[in-house]
């Protein structure tokens, strides 16, 4: 049991009985066993998360979270911070990818501000939980106060109860925030353990110079925060972001309330990385969606012990794999639910 | 120019001058370049395959060929005959693993009976286009004969254009067919010159003894009929089987229509192995959907020079893999057709 301030969360492991009852089910089915391969196994992972041989997941909700960074004054991207504010904006009128990908898969996207820089004219389908205008610049010191961070994944919980409580029964995760890529190099190095060089990437297509740059100032962060991978908030307040924060929240929310999660690329696994340090129990409840084109994603995967569903040399965030894999998951959900046995089609069972 | 019997076929080359209009539109959407990854190649293939900048795919449908194969006479496989004729009714009561995820993504399933052992009822959604009641025994003289390989490419000619005439925008390739993996295998071998060995999986699952025997008796075919990898018509003919024949027709059919083909794996791979060995130009109108668990398949999608969307060890056939591709492609598609430019947005490009 882990504890944010206030609250406690608890996320029980997922149903081993049930999983064994998908199983069961999967091998009277009128296929060859096993053919159907992942699926089979994500099958089982949903009746044991939803106890049920018959998981529905119709209703989609990708949770796009999205912040500013101060350590963007270092000069580590290749885009100007005025673009946070601008994406949510894009997102909120439906013409990013998230919004095209959402659609196409049924999903609804929830756009959550969890400390743009700026302050953004109200919007009825924007959530506004900031928790400042931009975290500190790390490079100079911590990112945000502990009080922060667990501020940040209370929201995210809050968030994620109340899509689940309107229905929601597959939930994914999102970031949009120009400088994210740097954060989450530096907290997968920090819970890893991986050498900076090996985690952090092109961002948004940073130039080679941007680049060396950029691990520059992670290698300096860390050395100056010094964050202790014992502790994952410590992780999070000193070398993190609000938006990482949120997604950890998410994550932890859905588990407890036994939802599966799909989890979008570097930045969510960023943070999946600290919310499975928390609470080990949570690691049953996800879903890898993609590998993403950044080093530090298959760092992290690797460390999650996840294989991705899907790798399209995607390096964009805004939970684009997410949702992306959320049809894949849901095709699982229904291969239990509606394909015929054996016996009711009449079909030969294996001769050996 | 190839000519089946009394048709010509002749597939025009994908149009580059679309392709690049497309890749200059989706450098110009809110998203950093190219970090959309394999869906921006798709979104270009697209286009210049339909000519188009908003290409439309809503119309989906998975031509599912059926057939017997001589060669199960050997002992090849883990399930009787029978259970060809029993699932092509599965298919049609919609039970099968391919109706669920046809449904899921929305793709109709046209099930064609390319040659049964026996004579099925006649059903208002079977398309019976017999070429015989299943192949003779490969491993005692040809599968069938070089005019049955020519009625067969020409049935699944007609049946594709047909379903396009219908309205279909979007075609995916299946198969079954107990013993078909070992008539891929043999085709795989012959057109690519891999071992037998290489190319030999466990299909529907059989034992190692099982295996065993099964390469030998692929060995002893390919010994006997001398398959000719410069005509690839003689390798249908010799060691093929009729829904291999129907596939290759669908492909070239599909591809002299200009509508993209979502490739299944390793009984489509095989039959794709021929057809674009008839038609080169074909290539560039397919896509692989998945890699399949049978080892040949990737030794097809090599020689083929295809990368596969999905690795999600799946090895039923059916058309799984494809429909299951399919969202990926349409989701190309709509990214294409719907996300806003960065001055449509108002979003600020890079500053560097």
């Amino acid at each position: 049991m882990f504890s944010v301030t206030e609250r406690d969360i608890s996320i029980e492991p997922i149903d081993a009985e049930w999983q064994a009852y998908a199983s069961q089910r999967l091998d009277r089915l009128t296929k060859p066993q096993g053919s159907l391969g992942r699926l089979e196994l994500i099958a089982q992972q949903l009746a044991g998360i939803l106890q049920t041989l018959t998981p529905r997941l119709e209703q989609k909700a990708i949770i796009t979270m999205a912040a500013d960074h101060g350590v963007v004054a270092e000069g580590v991207s290749a885009y100007p911070q005025a673009v946070t504010a601008q994406m949510i904006k894009n997102f909120l009128r439906g013409g990013a990818a998230i919004n095209v990908l959402a659609r196409h898969v049924g999903a609804c996207v929830i756009v959550v501000d969890m400390g743009a820089a700026v302050e953004l004219p109200p919007h009825p389908a924007l959530i506004v939980r900031k928790i400042g205008l931009g975290t500190a610049n790390m490079a100079t010191g911590p990112a945000m106060t502990r009080a922060q961070a667990c501020d940040a994944i209370q929201a995210g919980m809050e968030i994620v109860e109340d899509v689940i409580q309107r229905g929601a029964q597959l939930i994914g995760t999102g970031d949009m925030g120009i400088g994210n890529t740097t954060a989450a190099s530096a907290v997968t190095a920090a819970m890893t353990g991986a050498a900076v060089e090996t985690v952090t990437g092109y961002g948004t297509g940073i130039d080679t110079a941007t680049h060396r740059r950029k691990m520059a100032v992670i290698q300096r962060t860390l050395a100056l925060n010094q964050p202790d991978l014992a502790d994952p908030l410590d992780v999070l307040a000193k070398v993190g972001g609000f938006e990482l924060g949120g997604l950890i929240g998410v994550m932890l929310g859905a588990a407890q309330a036994r939802r599966p999660v799909v989890v979008d690329g570097m930045i969510s696994g960023a943070a999946a990385l600290v919310a499975t340090a928390l609470v080990p129990t949570l690691k049953d409840y996800l879903f890898a969606s993609h590998r993403s084109q950044e080093p530090g994603h298959q760092v992290a995967l690797q460390h999650l012990g996840l294989s991705p569903l899907l790798d399209l040399q995607l390096r964009l965030g805004e939970g684009t794999g997410a949702v992306l894999a959320m049809p894949l998951i849901e095709a699982a959900a229904k291969i239990l639910c509606e394909m015929a046995t054996f016996d009711e089609a009449g079909v030969a069972k294996r001769s050996s």
